[in-house]
């Protein structure tokens, strides 16, 4: 018996001499001809890892030398690619990638606008959801619950209420347990964010610190200038602030366009603060680089108004340094940092933390208002959590995971998408965004896909000025990846279907109007 | 080995021979004569229970006849007090008892005001409260963590994570566990509240709920009637949404002056809501009558403003029959109910419940923009200990000594403070309003007794009007009682002291001023 049946392909089915390639060849060209047969017929998928090298010697009997040879002649294929320091993966077919997304138009910015009625939008989404609970979720805004350390965490729990029984019946401190905020302090460094644990607020999830920084800094009437497309979830807390929405365009790749915010702050003097997520934006899944942080920050600054940082994806990038958060560039207490443990470790606890830069203490003021503490149970069991190298360790099987969906998603998409699908992939983390042809209207594809039995986003919700209505956000699904593979073939489908009929309508509107021998009656 | 160690006297200590008694007396008189000794004597001391019918006649072998005539004795003498399901208990000494509270003028009302600094007032409390972190706490909000069940929730929270291990991991409905809302519904028919599971909304605490009340019927700048004193965390919410309170004077023992919020209706129109807590009220521990309640609802209904009820002491009372909710009366969506387990079952878990009357929909749309969902692992704790009896249980007990604390507090209250101290007992839960000699400020008071090395909450932040300064509030100690007269009779030396000194400083002042031979240089 073998033990790692999770083994791409086991001994038997790789005699080191295969019979695909002259005996006279080198070994290591050998190897190389097999694996890539293996992925050139489906058998090894894209994102799926490549035996490791110790495996790929005893597999086959080979010196390091010759496994590093094939690995390098798979590589310089594009047939499979490192990823530090968790080994080789296949990539996505080259032949099916879809061209990148278009960039924004910097020259046409909306009016700042107050969406009336997106709670109303998502309550119907939410409600059309409900009528077909079995549906493949493509729509969500977390990975899958079996992607997170769901035994690990539930043995730090038990752990937790046998050493401190009192945990549920005592009351905690007001900004979060002490534990765990100079956990987070020291954790924060990886960010390039230098704070104190006296500087951190627990709050209830991302969103609710989001919510304190807004009315922290502005008041109803107040223009707030946010990236477009922006996360749904940010334009109802505006909404329900009674704050307007300017929408800024951002870029597919590089997040929140600098030179159409730094326009807008000398044409619209009333923005009182700016929101943006500069790691892996919620939906486009852009990072922001470097020099466009500095940028902001030092923007922000100079016009004396908050930048609100909601940081919560900064963990799912693949690379093999940590990105920087906006803070790291902060001298003056301009940004407000917001960010939380809802997406990278645990959807059902609402676990996020504030660093509320120089309104620090209105926004203490404002929690304790609000919501008074955290409860202390789930802040003491992530304090433990994060005390080990168990997080660490999920966070890079977390992020081994997600890339793998993304690269099955993404070969999926190409194959399946009709001719006009555009689509940037993502630098990590869970989203999706995809530019559907223009014919199709991303609220007709959210009714079909719904009746196919799969949800999606559609894009019109992540903007608050009418915008995107031919784009869709996937989220990457559950682990069963044969049948996300089967879910967006069916997407695939039915967007081509949906492109065609709008073509041949348009078509025969084009025959019709010309000749128009045929008036109705 | 006696069992029962904590029975208030041991049998070889009260032989039924007593010989305080001539032997001639019937029985039931002897006995009865022992236990009064033992009650003047301090042997048993206010609050403590009396032996049940089955230990007496156990104890001192006699019949229920004889039992029931003992006690009835006692009774009437006004030594012991039976209370429904529970017992008969030693009553505080009526020599000791202090004069009732001052019923509030009516005539004068104080203007609208926005508390510009209620956070930075508490602040300094707190922060005062921390120099001293050994202090005798008589300033909490909530009964000594040993009044509450640690080890059952604990067991069922250990069981609930065992039964459902990814309740930390995946992400709970909107508005809460749907189990433990239908649970909460069934048992809000004790409150007179009939709601469906779907009328819940779950929230962190009631202060979560109070807050989203205020957000969905007001607008910055709008005026909110409040009870004076009213509790500083509603204070707070008002000044952080920046909301003006318009306090309506509120008596000792019946709560919210109906009479005069009728006049500031008529006279302030723009009033949006008005708070009330209608059960055992913080600080005053006053109830509103029923007749009270039912006008306070149609006053409101009338004019067609939200009645935010507040109502999370309302297990607490001393009494038979269970208190009513406000909501109860309430035919048209008027009330906006809020409560929550805090004070009567644990402090540790942020739960409290909302139901939004005719606002209902916008207070769901307001909580999910502003903090999402409750984390489940609590909700499902506290669904398991609701389904069984209990919550039933642990209430009772809670209530009986909560009582006995009482008890022991008012005798010691009346023992050591001074002439001039006034004070209504409350008909249950945590909080003494106690009004002290009008030469006795509260700030004064509450830096000495911190020296003192004893946590009080000057009366002055439960007004924005200056109101309350030579008020304090005391709550419910830890159960060491030794350790709470202590504290008391060290309370009650510090105001006799206080008050004597203002008396000599004035007379001092008398015959000084009008010699006025000692002019200022």
């Amino acid at each position: 018996m073998h033990a790692h049946t999770s083994m791409p392909l086991a001994p038997h089915a790789l005699p080191a001499s295969s019979n695909d390639a002259t005996a006279s060849e080198p070994l290591y060209r050998q190897l190389a001809a097999h694996y890539r047969r293996a992925i050139r017929n489906g058998v090894l998928r894209p994102g799926e890892r490549m035996p490791s090298m110790r495996a790929f010697m005893q597999r086959h009997g080979v010196s390091l030398a010759t496994a590093t040879e094939s690995y390098r002649v798979l590589e310089r294929e594009a047939l499979i690619e490192a990823q530090p320091r968790a080994g080789y993966f296949v990539r996505a077919s080259q032949n099916a990638a879809l061209p990148a997304a278009s960039e924004p138009d910097l020259a046409t910015m909306p009016r700042a606008a107050q969406f009336v009625g997106i709670h109303s939008v998502i309550s119907t989404i939410v409600s059309q959801y409900q009528r077909y609970p079995d549906a493949f979720n493509l729509g969500g805004a977390t990975a899958s619950p079996d992607l997170y350390p769901t035994d690990a965490l539930q043995k730090a729990a038990l752990r937790a209420l046998r050493r401190r029984p009192t945990l549920l019946t005592t009351a905690g401190p007001d900004q979060g347990d002490p534990a765990l905020r100079a956990i987070i302090a020291r954790r924060a460094l990886d960010a390039g964010i230098q704070v104190g644990a006296d500087d951190i607020i627990m709050t209830h999830g991302g969103i609710e610190a989001v919510n304190l920084a807004l009315r922290a800094v502005t008041q109803p009437g107040d223009t707030v200038a946010v990236e477009s497309p922006c996360f749904f979830g940010l334009l109802q807390a505006l909404e329900s602030l009674g704050l307007r929405a300017l929408e800024i365009p951002a870029s597919p790749s590089t997040g929140l366009a600098i030179e159409a915010l730094d326009f807008a702050l000398q044409t619209h003097p009333d923005i009182k603060a700016v929101v943006a997520v500069p790691n892996l934006q919620n939906p486009l899944g852009s990072v922001m680089p470097d020099a466009h942080k500095a940028r902001l920050v030092e923007l922000c600054a100079r016009a004396g108004i908050a930048l609100i940082e909601d940081d919560p994806y900064r963990e799912l990038v693949d690379s093999a340094q940590p990105l920087r958060s906006l803070k790291a560039w902060d001298s003056d207490g301009t940004v407000i940092h917001c960010t939380s443990f809802n997406k990278t470790l645990a959807p059902g606890m609402r676990i996020g933390w504030i660093n509320g830069g120089r309104w620090h203490p209105r926004i203490g003021m404002l929690k304790f208002a609000q919501s008074r503490h955290n409860e202390q149970l789930s802040q003491v069991v992530l304090a433990e959590f994060l005390q080990t190298n168990a997080y660490e360790r999920h966070l890079r099987r977390l992020r081994d995971r997600l890339r793998m969906q993304r690269e099955r998603m993404a070969a999926a998409l190409g194959a399946s998408f009709p001719e006009g699908t555009r689509f940037t992939p993502p630098a990590g983390g869970i989203f999706f965004w995809i530019e559907l042809p223009r014919e199709v209207s991303s609220a007709d594809f959210f009714d079909a896909a719904l009746k196919e039995g799969i949800r999606v986003m559609p894009g019109t919700v992540f903007s608050n000025a009418g915008r995107f209505d031919h784009f869709i956000r996937l989220s990457c699904p559950s682990t069963d990846l044969d049948l996300a593979d089967d879910a967006l073939r069916r997407l695939g489908r039915l967007a081509t279907a949906m492109t065609a009929r709008a073509s041949a309508y348009a078509s025969a509107a084009d025959k019709h109007t010309p000749r128009s021998h045929c008036e109705t009656p």
